[in-house]
């Protein structure tokens, strides 16, 4: 398919930009009347495509790779894997964060790679990791490209790593051991088709499932919708194989051990600066979605929403896999672009004493064995009773499930609308849960024409992330001065209350200006060891990341 | 209490190789009837107290630290804070690894401290490593002094930091996070004590217990017996609190972050090679000890015991707390030393099939809310049954839980009778834990007179642990080497099976040399390239620890 795109005549930035999926074409109708009454725009205002990057993509540097160099990475990659033409150099120069997407709308591609190699293996890999340290090469390792930290920029040029084209292989399924031997370029879909197939499941669904593979995955250390079950990246991996600089790491498949630390926690995070990881091995779940139970609930307020959730996830009854509230300004924004303002149930929700501008949704999912779903789902339905929540049935959650994936395909049309858009995340434990969350609303009220919606969608005993969507007009002329300064602010106000930097997201280049004031000098010291010993050169993922490379 | 000691006249190696406790001053009848018949022992044998280290306690080597340096680290700790005496210096020389009990019965003091240095607080540590740092004097931190790899030898001298005398106080319990922070020298009683007065439980109960400190249980990657519900100690530190000569590490209490890889998770398993875990915040549990439920069956075999163990926890309907298999030896060793050999029951099972020799013991208990505990159960009990166990009530394990840290006190009258006897332990995935099992008793089978017995007690859902004990008559006159022919021969069958070098018991000085084989070199590099950022001088636990130190 990317193939076809490339022999077509139209290379342009907008087909970089966009995902290239039917539900990013507009913004739905309800939205788009929403965005209109906020922020009081007229139909002239809406009809515009603002910078819609339709010219062809060009770019400025010639690829800064010798004949030779290109020759030598041809003879391991074969020639039709190596691209060195302006539209897949820009492709691979960039991934979905805001100010990526608004570059690509100047028409601006800043952080070309030289070319994009498609490695076969793993071995093919150990090689190009060999001689890119020879040379000193720049490596920016690629997945599904969604990135929204930076991480795929390639500042200091050399050669994007293509790991979805050809290391996207189920390796093994050990239904013994309940693991999966993947090679890190396999997509979320492809992986979980695989799987589905044995009767398992990965567990792990983050929003840019669709466009995300294992390798990303763990790289940034992500979570997925269904995290309060399964956990995290972290808890996921069982071992990894990676090509650093400094030699192959290889860890063996173990439930746990106590043989000096965790050397695979490295790369856990490591957001490609130590290496390329090749193959991992994951733990996985049964698959058996007609046991799921679900549940609705809406609460009077966030406040009674969150000390249910906390209550729930602290009782030692089991635990909900998926487990979400939305703050009262996600909670009134759902009920209006799903048409469910000011419908009979609205009006008896109202009269009940939920309130729009109060009231909060919590949705839950509970897998496993039939039973034992039944059993957790009565047990959260006391729970949130207790806590004044009322259940509204299991519609609302499943429909919130089958547009899982969608909301992320809203930023494209409402950028082509002058609407600025952007997600922020963070954890945060319980005591300073509302703390950040009532510190962040603060700050973005201080900007006129500006929606704050919030939700948590990853619950742990000791806490919990906030995950914050910020909408407001651009300010025409001045969109990236104006973006980077409120945007830096939102950050400040999350670290000053007590949240992490990043929950699942990842640090990237975008925050690695936080990391050092957030970390401490000594740990940033130890990161900057560890990246020395697996690559003194400096060529993984070099310019910024992580505030070390 | 140890000042007492010190007092006192006697001041012999017995008062250090024995634990103060009353369950060791002699074997159990039924265990010495049981041992004389296996072995062939005469009663003349067995009355005889062998090789008793009764003889006061005399070192060769003189404190190697020169007056200055003892009085400068007075000005920090205080003059009450510091042992130079025989004594305190041979009782923090060494734990209590078979062979360290072996040396102090032969009045052997080989790896003594110059001192043993005793710290009241973060900054007086924070000092000690600094000036110990410049000066280049080793430190070897002691916690419970329980350690069964010789991570608490000082074979370079150098000072012990004893962090039980002060460093022992509950910070500061946070119910709303279900956190705790704690010194890292508070042992596991007063630890257990404070939390449930709060209507908390640390979750945490290895069989050293009564002997160890939170800062040892991270330091060895340490697992309890309901490490199956709880998880091991890289699932409890949520945050720690480090003293190292490249300067203090502080982590930051958050559930999960995506912030560059886990920083703090390098010293969980680090065996004092990196710092000094001086605070830790570690995740908390409801103690609601009424509601648990428990549970015992009976198999017919290993095999059939093994494979429900795996089918439950890997059903996904909620999983036990305790979770225990003993292989038919341990099973018919337990049977004759509780006196239940041929008793009506015994004859019973026998007639049901259940064999002397083949019969294996599974043991359950599930903590938690009070109607999740019964419904867990019930479902381990159905499956159980379907895999062909016989539930055989609560009793067995619930004596055997009374009794659960008392077994490790079997090993110095053992040692009093002239019988050798340790533990080894490793982590295996399903598909290679009969592997492992097989082998290893194939294995103990070529050693006349020795008595192999094997359990799992740490489950998870990719594999278990094996947990070995073996008693054998030691070669009088050639204790030593014996002993570490067979153990060395034992260890390299469970490696070459698949095992891995440790599940919990950690690596020390008594693994170190099978490192490098297991991880490979690449791996060593960078426990050693981490090492060298944190201690340049070689000064954290130098001598052997890991293979790096």
């Amino acid at each position: 398919m990317k193939a076809k795109k490339r022999t077509g005549m139209n290379l342009t930035y907008r087909q970089i930009l966009k995902w290239g999926d039917k539900r990013e074409e507009e913004v739905d109708p309800l939205m788009l009347k929403l965005i209109k009454e906020k922020f009081d725009l007229k139909d002239p205002d809406v009809r515009l495509k603002y910078l819609s990057g339709l010219q062809e993509v060009k770019l400025e540097k010639p690829p800064g790779l010798n004949p030779l160099q290109l020759d030598f990475l041809r003879g391991i990659v074969g020639i039709e894997n190596i691209m060195t033409d302006d539209f897949s150099r820009a492709k691979f120069s960039c991934g979905k964060f805001y100010t990526e997407l608004l570059d690509l709308r100047f028409n601006l591609i800043p952080n070309p790679p030289d070319a994009v190699v498609s490695p076969k293996s793993h071995d093919e890999i150990v090689r190009i990791v060999g001689y890119c340290n020879n040379e000193k090469i720049p490596i920016v390792p690629a997945g599904g490209q969604s990135s929204v930290t930076g991480a795929l920029q390639a500042p200091l040029g050399g050669i994007a790593l293509d790991m979805m084209k050809h290391m996207n292989k189920v390796l093994k399924i050990n239904p013994s051991n309940k693991t999966v031997t993947v090679q890190a370029g396999i997509s979320g879909p492809a992986l979980e088709d695989e799987l589905n197939r044995y009767g398992f499941s990965c567990g792990h669904f983050p929003q840019s499932f669709e466009y995300s593979t294992v390798g990303g995955w763990i790289s940034a250390k992500g979570a997925g919708q269904a995290s309060t079950g399964y956990g995290k990246m972290e808890d996921m991996v069982v071992a990894l194989k990676i090509a650093t600089p400094a030699g192959v790491i290889e860890t063996k498949e173990y439930p746990r051990t106590a043989q000096g630390w965790d050397i695979f926690r490295l790369f856990i995070g490591s957001e490609g600066t130590l290496g390329i990881i090749t193959e991992a091995i994951l733990n996985i779940h049964n698959y058996r979605p007609q046991n799921t139970a679900y549940a609705s609930f809406i609460f009077k307020s966030f406040g009674q929403a969150v000390t249910s959730m906390q209550k729930i996830i602290q009782s030692e009854y089991g635990r909900p896999h998926l487990f979400r509230i939305s703050d009262p300004d996600e909670t009134d924004i759902a009920f209006k672009t799903k048409g469910f303002d000011n419908s009979l149930s609205d009006k008896l929700l109202k009269s009940l004493g939920f309130l729009p501008g109060k009231r909060s949704l919590m949705f839950v999912s509970v897998e496993g064995d039939k039973d034992y779903t039944r059993f957790v789902l009565k047990k959260i339905k006391g729970t949130a009773r207790k806590g004044k929540g009322m259940y509204i049935g299991k519609s609302p959650v499943k429909k919130w499930l089958d547009q899982r994936y969608s909301s992320a395909y809203m930023r494209d049309p409402l950028m082509d609308l002058g609407i600025m858009t952007d997600t922020l995340e963070t954890s945060v434990t319980w005591e300073n849960l509302l703390k950040v969350w009532s510190a962040t609303h603060a700050y973005v009220k201080q900007r006129p024409k500006t929606l704050l919606m919030i939700h948590i969608s990853h619950v742990y005993e000791s806490g919990a992330n906030l995950y914050l969507t910020f909408l407001s007009p651009m300010e025409k002329g001045n969109e990236r001065n104006d973006f980077a300064a409120f945007h830096k602010g939102l950050i400040d106000t999350i670290q000053e209350n007590g949240g992490s930097l990043s929950h699942h997201h990842g640090v990237g280049r975008v925050l690695a200006p936080w990391m050092e004031r957030h970390l401490g000098k000594t740990s940033m010291a130890v990161l900057r060891a560890v990246r020395k010993h697996f690559d003194p050169n400096n060529i993984m993922n070099p310019g910024g990341m992580l505030g070390i490379s």
